[in-house]
């Protein structure tokens, strides 16, 4: 410690953490860096790129290579600024575009050379609640909040209040790609508009009803393109100082952008040239909301995606990991038989800190998604117990996981997809953030804490000792204790078996 | 109405109705023939025929040339006494064998030609309710019971009190695959019991201890090799005149077939020729159940899967359908909107009963199954509501669904899996109580029904007619009602795309 003046002897000394969120989003990449001291968090700076990333995808979904090229040249930029930030101090997270694009892959393993830190591929959900959680972290009012977010391939539509989310929804429509479809030519008609609202409309059908019931005081818009048309809105109706925008102002916008016939005469004093091109596709997307949601007034809001994912690694920091709340209230939901997860679950992490140095498979993050696998492991019994590892899987794979991304959903799915019988090494997905020997490696630790608890009784299993090596495994139960356990015996000896077949060699004695 | 004599005056004239079950199990196929009265089933005669299909399973579940050969002559014998029923007068239901068989659909599609009656194939779990519904028809005791059935291919262990099912399973273990399995040779050394009562043993420990907990009474055997063993028991035992098996008894036969060491040594003078080869295979599993789940002492119902059958044809008939309660008790467990699936099923049946004529898809069987599919359409929110089509699909196709073979689960699933968005003809699997036709017919009717109430309110629908020609469909709303509506127009007309895809022409006015 290094000695100090008398002067600050009254000073505090903060430990600060620097962090950066970088969304890669279908229109534009953001970063944002900043400081987390004491639980706070100071914005630093921000960076924005326009790439229009989902631009370049096709009718059969697949990411052009112009469009990968403008993205990878991006991320070269980005990169610069990143230098010298420790591995888990930044995230990044993408979403429709590379949720969308099926040789997404070929990007995000070329980014990688780019940037050391894994991407995560985020679902519209997860979005959504990020999206949410910026603003509430950002906006401080009473009542229900409505919050839109329009990008360039989905929408988000969110009802909260205060910190907790009551409505989520991504719906597959965003600025980007709704101007390929109804403004390709850049001829802003009245029958363009009209085709954009009413495709733009009947997505809304899927959630109209249900969010009106809801019901909500405030309606907050997010994201480029609302900024951009309140904006317009602001410039054109200089005594709308409050900046509320309703529909009489959308449609006022509309028949300027009518009246200007195709996109190269759009001329509004505030508009920049990035957004000409997909703005006549905004409005028409903002209009359905206004209309199928019945929204009186809407105020915009800075906040976003990347701050929601930023104040998340605050609070993640802080240990209040979201995933907990997710994975219990998911156990909970699928009447999980609580009792054995908890004797799995525990026998897993026990199993896990005995091996975790020889093994290789550090870091709490894998310790964490163990953990939740064996708590989830059955959820699937709710459908069947039969192939119980297939439907908990399915589970796993296509329910809402707030707080997991992609990556992570797809592991916890796969842990559970073969706790238990064959595994076929061939349904592995490939995973950026966890390499495959350590996916197999859990995943015998998860299968051998199921073995050991195949009772579903307490106070059965006595103290053991796990020693691994390379691709051996050796359990070592008390003297004598296996004698007279034939099937458990024979039970271990199956396992052996199946193991034998992933490489690994299991002795017990 | 011919006329009758006085003396006739005071005698009711009740309706009896002739049915028959088959049951075409792994080992033998058993017919049954009764007549109901007035809810009463008069048992007329039973055939019973060894066909040992589960021996033509070879490891890769396909069933051979010989087997599929012995199965059919025994049908073609079968049929004989078959002859003049009534189509809804037989039942036709097929165990474990044909539901491992890859190459069972070669079978049914030969059955068909020599049989004109559907062969359902039942789950294990389906299997077991009918042997528990077989035995609580014909055996009067109070309190819980276990029943066990060893079958060719498979093993079922109910617990129930009453009419009532508390918990059901069926094991992968039989007679004859035990047999091919360790006692192939035919020797029968303490080595091959040893290893055939571990492997069911350790089958057991997937249930032992819920059974236990769950507790019973009474225990009671049914099927030829429970049968087979009670007989030689009793035979050694002629002071055991209760007729009950308890473990020693058991342990006492094995050790009368090891002293034989061979099953052509082996001589009973209750065992028949045909139960020779696979008397210790059953021996083995009977041992590991009172084993495993410490059953003191069995006795024997001659009552079991057929019966079942046909107690449920009798209860079909006076329209207690299990089905309804299945469906319903599902739509509980998983949450089911019910008002909108209200909904969906009066329009669908609504609309079936206007296309009926025309499109040749009456019975009452095609009806009830659109009712069911329109009440579980959306069983699949319960996972995520994006993709909820292939959720619900997933759901139907892998929960246990009493009282549904597996062609009319298939069937549910099928509905469900598009009930919107895209229909992909190739997914649809060849069904044989169902023609393709009909079943594009009632998906048509479900998808229909499911887009008029888009909205998911009540009172939005007005009075409408539906006609149908081939494969033209035609709505017809009331003057100027679709006028206003630009967004439920453009609902329709892109589900007048989708039909379009399968050859069906929408018209809507």
């Amino acid at each position: 410690m290094p000695e100090i003046s008398d002067a600050f002897d009254n000073v505090e000394s903060r430990p600060s953490t620097q962090v950066a969120a970088l969304d890669i989003g279908s229109n534009s990449f953001h970063l944002v860096v900043a400081r987390i001291v004491a639980g706070n968090v100071q914005i630093l700076h921000r960076v924005k790129q326009k790439v229009r990333l989902a631009d370049g995808l096709d009718s059969q979904f697949r990411l052009d290579d112009a469009a990968m090229q403008r993205g990878l040249e991006t991320l070269a930029v980005i990169a610069e600024s990143l230098k010298g930030f420790a591995p888990d101090s930044v995230r990044i997270v993408a979403t429709y575009t590379l949720r969308k694009a099926k040789n997404a892959k070929e990007f995000i393993r070329a980014a990688k050379k780019i940037l050391p830190y894994p991407i995560e591929v985020i679902s519209g959900i997860e979005e959504a609640r990020l999206i949410y959680s910026g603003v509430a972290h950002t906006i401080q009012d009473s009542g229900k909040r409505l919050v839109i977010d329009i990008g360039g391939g989905s929408t988000e539509f969110i009802i909260g209040e205060g910190f907790e989310t009551k409505l989520l929804r991504s719906l597959q429509m965003g600025c980007v790609s709704y101007s390929k479809r109804f403004f390709d030519n850049g001829e802003m008609t009245n029958q363009a508009f009209k085709r954009a609202i009413m495709a733009a409309q009947q997505e809304l059908e899927l959630i109209d009803v249900k969010y009106l019931k809801q019901g909500w005081q405030h309606c907050i818009g997010t994201s480029g393109t609302i900024k951009a048309i309140v904006l317009v809105v602001q410039s054109l109706n200089s005594e709308n100082s409050e900046g509320f925008v309703n529909l009489d102002h959308l449609k006022t916008l509309k028949q300027r952008c009518i009246d200007a016939k195709h996109i190269d005469a759009l001329a509004f004093p505030t508009l920049t040239q990035d957004r000409v091109p997909v703005f006549a596709a905004g409005l028409s997307i903002l209009i359905a909301a206004f209309k199928s949601l019945k929204i009186s007034a809407m105020e915009y809001s800075p906040a976003a995606l990347r701050e929601g994912v930023m104040y998340e690694m605050e609070e993640q920091l802080a240990h209040h990991d979201i995933r907990e709340r997710t994975a219990q209230s998911l156990a909970t939901r699928y009447d999980v038989d609580l009792e054995h997860a908890k004797r799995v679950h525990n026998t897993a992490l026990y199993i896990y800190d005995q091996c975790r140095k020889q093994w290789k498979i550090s870091g709490q993050a894998s310790r964490n998604m163990l953990g939740w696998a064996a708590m989830l492991h059955e959820i699937g019994l709710q459908i069947n117990s039969r192939g119980v590892q297939r439907h908990s899987a399915y589970i796993l794979q296509n329910v809402d996981l707030y707080g997991f991304n992609q990556e992570q959903q797809a592991l916890l799915a796969i842990l559970a997809r073969f706790h238990r019988k064959k595994v076929r090494l061939e349904e592995l997905p490939e995973l950026w953030q966890f390499d495959p020997d350590s996916v197999i490696k859990l995943l015998i630790i998860l299968r051998l804490s199921v073995i050991l608890n195949i009772k579903r009784q307490d106070d059965i299993l006595p103290e053991f000792a796990v020693r691994v090596k390379d691709q051996s495994i050796d359990i070592q139960f008390p003297k004598e204790w296996l004698e007279h356990k034939p099937i458990f015996t024979a039970d271990l000896a199956r396992e052996s078996t199946y193991l034998s077949t992933l490489g690994y060699q299991l002795t017990v004695n």
